[in-house]
């Protein structure tokens, strides 16, 4: 499946707090064929570190399609041949510097100075992220969503959906996240946050874009990529080897293990495509969720499938299953399952192949 | 229970690698009298953070005793008219700013330059605490111990007794803590770190004693704060309230929530009386660790009891209960029970009073 980069404009956005923004850009993507009535419209939101990019591929020539890929398309649980399929960018993403990418925030241009926005882009929220999207849909013709779902993030995102628009909002599939962002996961976001500021590069934010913090912005990216995984992972995969066969840590103060390499190595690839201002604003969007801000959460009438990692080490499963007790206390249906895997919160992304039908027959339920 | 600190000095030290250190120096104390045969003697070792101060106080001034005051002393678990309780500092302890901490590593003078070793001080490993503690328990007149005992890198150090010396150990009690440092460990001892080489105050170890990287350290010490507990200390104790009443952190950037402020707080307390290359050199030693080295532990003889915290998120319940399956395989007696709490790894330094009958009866056993 080769997709199209699309790119939605919005002149003037007013954020939740109030603040303006000028010429607000996302990119967007779209699977499949609105229907003539315009009600199979299924909007997937993404994750902190990820894009529109759910599904297929820009090129032939790409080494991996969209992270989803295995759930969306013809024939898959997300069914293309039945259902259009709408991901995009959300403001503020992380990887701005992906050219694949299209995003407004901290390292755009302002039009009024001509510079980069550094720390003078206003603060905006997960419901700001939702107010771009409906904007998006709305341009796109549609006013009523099958279903919102998405993963970690995005979960937080399609939360938002059906508490702030319950009437937009056919079906929630909230995937390894929380209605609200608890004070375990605000302080852990303060953690990953915090190798950006120490780097003397950050400057307060106001770094030229060819002299960004990329040393905090990597250990910062590091600390994600290893909460987001889960010690069986380490165990199965890493071990205790060394990084250079033959160069043991316990002898050489400068040797390294595998697994410090490995997720080094992760991180730095990701670092150069990412920018650390707007880590430091998705850091902030994420600790200040609460899902249609407070008592949102009852708002949801959506029925929802509510899908976990038990071993999650960035939303606990037992903060997601309150969140599932709680809107089902309001009478809502919900559905919720456990993903399998040894990844931690990562097996929300990538081992859902398992609930594949699950999430199909919820899609189709009436 | 008035406790006074005493210092060892050994004039020369070989580390397990082949360096030499000069003039070694650790504080040490002592609660108890040693018996006429030289047979009531229990080493108390401590946490990566802790120092030898596991019970009394130095001043009846002193707001707090030792860590483990509520298991040590007269008619206490561990009890001191019965026992003679040896604790010490180990080398390169983290609190080497702390006046009533005595050790020696990065920060101490090096006698041949007359100025701090930096990262010229040689790499040691929990070996070499073993080895300098060993010296110190000899110069007491104890050639054996009736136990060793210690919580977290308290615990890698008890192992490491038991592995390399089995003839002196009578008995095991490691607490929160495996017999090797696991690949998820070994990472995490990395993202611990990354702050302090991050901040430009550090100069590659090279700073001097009234301009040290306080910013990095800090950062450091609160991810160890943060992932030392458990998100249900983080959701009893400190909640969604903000840091300073009516200043919401989804309405100003600059504001944040009580938990950042809390965690905060008490890293930038804790880094005022630590070294940040000692810490450096704390997570190599820990990343390290395997007890005796590769097949150690199967020399471990002593009977073992294994208190683990099952929400541990430091060492996970499933590495130290292997561990206890490994030493039991070898036909010695290994008893293991879980604490708990609302702390995670924590819980096994604060949270022990229930199994204080568990440990005595431990201990008094033939």
């Amino acid at each position: 499946m080769i997709v199209e980069k699309k790119v939605f404009e919005l002149p003037a956005f007013k954020t939740a707090n109030g603040a303006s923004i000028a010429d607000v850009r996302v990119g967007y993507e779209t699977y499949g064929s609105l229907n003539a009535d315009r009600s199979n419209a299924i909007l997937i939101t993404h994750f902190f570190s990820g894009t529109s990019h759910a599904a297929g591929k820009y090129r032939e020539s790409d080494a991996l399609p969209g992270y989803w890929d295995y759930l969306i398309g013809p024939g898959k649980p997300v069914d293309t041949n039945r259902y259009f399929v709408i991901a995009s960018d959300t403001l503020v993403n992380l990887n701005a510097r992906d050219p694949d990418v299209v995003t407004t925030g901290p390292a755009s241009i302002n039009p009024a100075t001509g510079k980069p926005y550094g720390l003078s882009f206003p603060q905006v929220g997960i419901a700001d992220f939702v107010a771009v999207q409906k904007a998006l849909v709305e341009s796109l013709g549609v006013n009523r969503l099958h279903a919102v779902m998405g993963p970690s993030m995005g979960g937080l995102q399609a939360y938002e959906w059906a508490a702030s628009h319950p009437e937009m909002v056919g079906r929630l599939i909230a995937v390894i996240s929380a209605a609200e962002a608890d004070p375990w996961l605000i302080a852990w976001l303060d953690v990953w946050a915090s190798p950006i500021r120490l780097d003397p590069h950050w400057r307060n934010g106001d770094y030229a874009p060819d002299a960004p913090p990329l040393a905090g912005l990597t250990q910062a990216l590091k600390v994600v990529g290893l909460q987001a995984n889960h010690w069986l992972w380490a165990e199965q995969t890493q071990g205790r080897e060394f990084a250079v066969a033959g160069a043991d840590p316990a002898r050489d103060v400068n040797a390294r293990y595998r697994i410090e390499a490995t997720l080094e190595s992760a991180a730095s690839a990701r670092a150069a495509v990412s920018d650390a201002n707007h880590f430091l604003y998705l850091v902030k969007a994420n600790q200040t969720f609460v899902a249609g801000g407070p008592g949102g959460v009852d708002r949801i009438r959506a029925p929802t499938l509510i899908l976990y990692a038990p071993s999650d080490q960035v939303f606990a499963a037992d903060w997601v299953l309150a969140t599932a007790e709680r809107i089902r206390s309001n009478g809502v249906a919900v559905e919720t399952a456990a993903i399998g895997g040894i990844l931690g919160h990562l097996d929300g992304v990538m081992s859902l192949a398992p609930h594949g039908g699950r999430i199909s027959a919820f899609l189709a339920r009436g």
